[in-house]
């Protein structure tokens, strides 16, 4: 849940002067995103969303962002088009933060995806990899293997409070993690938080892929890891061997993974539960009770690195390795 | 801020199947109406707000609050228009909640109303008051003068807390009022909370009045009064005589107030300010801080009170009397 910001209708009437969008006829704030502040705006020629900058997504990183978008949509990928202002700009500013006008697109997010979700998601995934070359900008990533000791840092004296001995497991993990990463797998642009609210579905067919504010340049595969941590678990922590061979199925139907890749991914998706279950870790140390934002269980993330950790082959997940 | 209750694209296609309404595109949680979840969808057909009644809203009120916005949109009104499933029903059931499916309306609501709206108001309302004879249901307020001590009562050994005196300070007021609260005037249909936020403005003009969860019979005057109490002040504290001139003309443009009521308005107003102050009163000591309500500081309703117990004549509004 989001919406921070309220802006006034004399505001966002001034903003959009600036565009060619049409005259506003209404605005909502939505329920979307968990970082910035969301509105779903009908203007007499089509809907758009307007986002809001919050603090956590740093100003300097916006044209990265934008410029991947309309990179990707321009590229056959369905993801919203930032739009262009009269003066060519895409980044706007109202109640003091930075702000960007999008274009709205249709479709429903899953709560509950079944595996012919998981194929279509693999699918989807792949073609924005693939067209995320050649887009010219780059961004690190700033949650990857090299940032999770800082944070841990920070949450580590109070882990315990957490599940008693989850200091020392989770220090564990961070050793073996740092020293066994991958180096030389293929890199490219990834989306790095595919998770089910961000891929809209109409039917069976994927309908748009948003929320680009953690996109950045890392290993393809990483991307992948991530995917099956946050489509191919169930409620109750189990893994969906169904769903997983499905999405990996998709997703080499259009990019097929090197051996280095596939041999990768029980650690790729190890680091890749350590690092959800670090920034979920450290909200739920630092965010009061009772705020206004979805304070998610690290212990969900602490399951899934369980599970990772004991995996002996990718077959695991559902591929086979020659 | 609202959206209580989240609901799965399942849940809610199998839902729309029940209705006429074409095929479901999107629909997400919105930031409105403070006691109930608010949807927006789109459809193939058009854009619906679903709402989800939650624990504040009677289920035996449904009918009159339903029938009711269908009997004012079929009389000129500007309001939400409940949609009828193919079995002649307007309340559904999702998510284990009461819901209906409602026309979506165009328009913003106004953060700052001007003086030019303030008159639109008063017209708006009129024409609801006119337009409103002729429903067949009724249903009592029950936030009127008799209700007030209940609430006062589980309010009141902690009222001090707020501001101290202000225990003394509402006793007598809730005796005065009790002791002359008028009889004989005109009543009708009142919508009881025409608050800014609920009414949507395109340009100028009214485009629409929505939330009617708390329209009940009773006085019609005492609508006035609430309108005055919620477009009229400035953020400072201060009436503005100007915005409160051009609301009174508007309603008598449509309808003429009655002698008897323009002299009732003070006290009328006066108890408007005490009914709306309590209900802010309660939440604010009740409410746990953090939670996810907007709690409204009681004291602004404090001062409107203080405002009305000043006043000598109804010309202090912007209206004669003869």
């Amino acid at each position: 849940m989001a919406v921070y910001t309220d802006i006034t209708e004399l505001e966002l009437g001034a903003l959009l002067k600036e565009y060619d969008v049409g005259d506003l006829l209404s605005y909502k704030g939505i329920a979307e995103g968990s970082e910035n502040s969301n509105y779903m705006l009908h203007t007499s020629k089509a809907a758009f969303i307007l986002t809001l900058y919050e603090r956590r997504v740093e100003r300097s990183d916006l044209p990265f962002f934008l410029g991947l978008m309309e990179h990707l949509a321009q590229n056959g990928v369905n993801c919203p088009l930032p739009v262009h202002r009269r003066d060519g700009v895409v980044v706007s500013e109202i109640a003091e933060r930075p702000a960007a006008l999008i274009t709205f697109l249709e479709g429903m997010w899953l709560r509950k995806p079944a595996p012919r979700h998981c194929r279509e998601v693999g699918k989807a995934m792949a073609g924005m990899h693939l067209a995320g070359q050649g887009f010219e900008l780059t961004r690190p990533n700033a949650l990857t293997v090299g940032d999770w000791r800082p944070l841990w840092e920070k949450a580590k004296p109070r882990a315990d409070e957490v599940e008693p001995g989850l200091m020392s497991e989770v220090e564990a993990d961070l050793a073996a993690l740092t020293e066994g990463w991958p180096q030389d797998l293929p890199t490219g642009i990834i989306h790095a938080d595919l998770f089910p609210d961000n891929v809209f579905f109409l039917g069976d067919e994927v309908s748009g892929i948003i929320d680009f504010y953690f996109a950045c340049n890392d290993l393809l595969a990483y991307d992948i890891a991530t995917c099956l941590n946050a489509w191919c678990f169930e409620a109750d922590g189990s893994y969906n061997l169904t769903k997983g061979t499905a999405l990996l199925e998709g997703y080499q139907s259009v990019r097929p993974l090197e051996q280095a890749e596939i041999a990768a991914l029980p650690l790729l998706a190890r680091g890749s539960a350590l690092r959800f279950m670090l920034t979920r870790l450290y909200d739920w140390l630092t965010i009061p009770d009772g705020a206004l934002v979805n304070k998610r269980d690290p212990m969900e993330y602490v399951r899934r690195l369980r599970f990772h950790r004991q995996i002996s082959s990718p077959s695991e997940y559902g591929i086979g390795i020659k």
